[in-house]
């Protein structure tokens, strides 16, 4: 597995200072760990003491570390060494990887009135349920199921063990006995959509439970009923998103966070990992809601205040009172 | 796909009210977004402005909205609108759903001394082990495993991914080194259970795990071995039961919540999304444990506070002891 | 299903007090549910009352407990009587399970490069892609997913619906769009590694993930790329593990708890379940972050509260200013 620098540049772009154009890359390696054969990269100007001290025998950096870079030895500039970066991954790749032929695995089971693209490429044991589609493209890795007549896009990439599809979790009560709501909606998944290993995505109650292109979802997420997520949103791993919640564009839902239901994210909105969303988001930014890690002791005090909070205020304003304190402005 | 409000009335009930028996319905749909062709529902008085704006062919309403659906149009009165449409749904899917016809897939792997009922459904690429029981009428969808000698009753329905008796987490330490616990036990689950999509039921270490009729388990939920999850409890999405809890019966667990191992929960008991249950619960009652959200800012400043906030109740205490104050009845 | 006293401790040692070696047992039981049958174990001197009070043949105690168990009958006694129990479990399951032959079944889909120790079982419906490496001993139960030139070690248990292997969760942004950054690196399992069933290890970005000897996963687990379990690690139910995080070595990381990405945590930590790490945990010892429960109505006026904690406190310090209190040593 190798590439010359020259092979790089040529299908990448940036310009290679102080390198010859057949030297051969044997490997892409972070800076620290990098060796006289590997290529590695500076994407954060806080880690130029690692660029320094790297063995790399050629890092891409931004045209503002070129100095620093050429002091040291070869280098590609490029405006943005992290995507310079993740073009080469997929240069690297393309080049090295066995052409994954399209096709059906022998071993997947296809229902006669799916339709599944001939540039598709559906791994082992994977199903494909009645009335399915599979766009152009898309790459199903083994034992994944596309329930009947959901819908996914052109150049998607869906890792083992999703599951598209199946019911949304749906009741009535009657006397304390729960009623099945029949899901009669789809999943319709657009293009470019990255869905991580054993990912659940819940077909629609009457609607459908959209996921738009470009999004991408890590390991273990839970999308419920009608649900939909706008483009270019990315969701971490572990995270929930409870039924119809509908999830802007271009937001990034942290790994183990939970979004509940019926609730609205605005576009641009981050929320970190773990942290709940209780209340529609309407303006973007980072919101976050952790309960912060303590030694179990310390905890346990803590804890134990947190319980009479409420009634803690309800001291401060006695004592604000007796004192004849002015009301604080940062509330009462 | 078409059902007449006469043959629905004819199968579920209820009095059609301004409307012609034989006017052809195509689609089920919300207020919001149904047609002339449509059917849809009111299950909450506070949605009536939907109602008079709704383009539905008829509306299923309870008898204290009458007038106010009669003056828009065509309804059914019936005395729960919301189990209407889950048993109008149900009615929808026989009248169209291809018979799924009983048998088992030619993909899955049954072992011959599994017991499976010649009414049950066995979807492509599940696993059924030795001994292992399946019910009559029960549907395990596609690439479902259930594990050797554990039981699963009748009507049941387990979706594609599900895990029904991999081993316990159990194990004994020795110098550092941690000695497997085999799992000796099996998993029950009784009739009407319905089970998500990737969610993982283990099997007991010595005595069963039980799940009894009527649960209704949502995706990507653990339940932990020896745990007996009482009728008709509903537990959502990714949530988490650890080892040997109990929880009762008519219980609704919220999605992402977690229940420590071996505490019980008493029949009743509703637990908020993504909170945490560290001790047993004798009271029915609705239980919450969240961390607001807030924007990083504001979360920042009150995570900082909340590491002091028992040193915080020592100064407020010693404030109310300086000024002479009267002890708060609010605790201390 | 039986085995008498003289042969179990023939093979496990400890010594066999007041019961006969010839007596049958035919169930191993928990005390409060053994009958004249079965054999029980008492780990936990705060268990004595129901050791007095249980049915069981016959108890293994340590030798503190020897006078309490003797005066009931039958006991054997064993300096750690719940590793005894452990090593029974195994014994019976061995005794009583049938040969569960090593081999490929003939539904798994195996990769001609692959390489597959002889000694190794494949269960129905796995997938072992091009590359891959399974040792030996190794069991993979129904529907495992090891993917190309992952390796797992000798002797390694890997229940239903695991992952090894899908892609990290990475991607640079490109004006909005994200741009995958192919994962070129491997996943690296170690021996005697156990992974429950739905459980997800990531392969590395550039470098491996690994999963060291002796680490111990339960169900439903998410391990990011290049994350580094330490050697006899348990990490419990749903939790999650984000990218590059370092765990060390005898950790216990409890269920649903999540472990943000690039941290270290050193050897022997313990992190309660639920709990969020959010920066490196430097020392071992155990540690906690959980919201108290409480109903409902109590939760609603703390997190409230909770939301003006940073200005309670700015509140505190302008009473204690106004009365000339002295600074609390607790903080300011």
């Amino acid at each position: 597995m190798s590439l010359t620098l020259g092979q790089i540049v040529e299908s990448l772009g940036g310009t290679l200072v102080e390198g010859q154009p057949d030297r051969v890359i044997r490997r892409i390696a972070p800076l620290e760990s990098a060796d006289a054969d590997s290529i590695s990269f500076l994407s954060n100007p806080k880690y130029l003491p690692q660029l320094a001290a790297s063995q790399a025998a050629c890092v891409v950096v931004a045209p503002a570390q070129q100095a620093a870079a050429q002091a040291r030895g070869a280098c590609i500039v490029a405006d943005n060494p992290y995507l310079y970066f993740a073009r080469l991954t997929q240069l690297w790749k393309r080049a090295h990887a066995d052409a994954a032929a399209a096709g059906v695995h022998a071993s997947a089971v296809i229902h006669p009135e799916a339709v599944v693209h001939p540039s598709a490429t559906i791994g082992p044991l994977c199903v494909v349920e009645r009335g399915a589609v599979v766009g152009a493209g898309t790459v199903l890795k083994s034992r994944v199921t596309i329930s009947e007549y959901c819908q996914v896009g052109e150049r998607c990439l869906l890792h083992p063990g999703v599951v598209i599809g199946a019911d949304g979790f749906g009741f009535a009560q009657e006397r304390g006995v729960w009623v099945k709501i029949e899901q009669l909606g789809r999943v319709r998944i657009g293009n470019d959509v990255e869905v991580g290993a054993n990912t659940c995505i819940d077909r629609g109650a009457l609607d459908d439970t959209v996921i738009s292109d470009g999004v991408k979802l890590d390991n273990l997420v839970q999308i419920g009923h009608n649900v939909h997520v706008g483009e270019h949103t990315a969701i971490a791993g572990n995270a929930g998103v409870a039924g119809s919640a509908h999830i802007g564009a271009h937001c990034s839902i942290g790994g183990a966070s939970n979004i509940l239901g019926h609730l609205k994210i605005a576009d641009g909105v981050a929320i970190s990992p773990t942290s709940v969303v209780m209340r529609s988001v309407t303006q973007p930014g980072l919101y976050t809601g952790i309960f912060p890690l303590a030694t179990n002791a310390q905890w346990e005090k803590n804890a134990a205040t947190l319980k009479q909070l409420h009634a803690l205020r309800e001291r401060i304003k006695a004592l604000e009172k007796a004192l004849g304190a002015p009301r604080s402005t940062n509330g009462n």
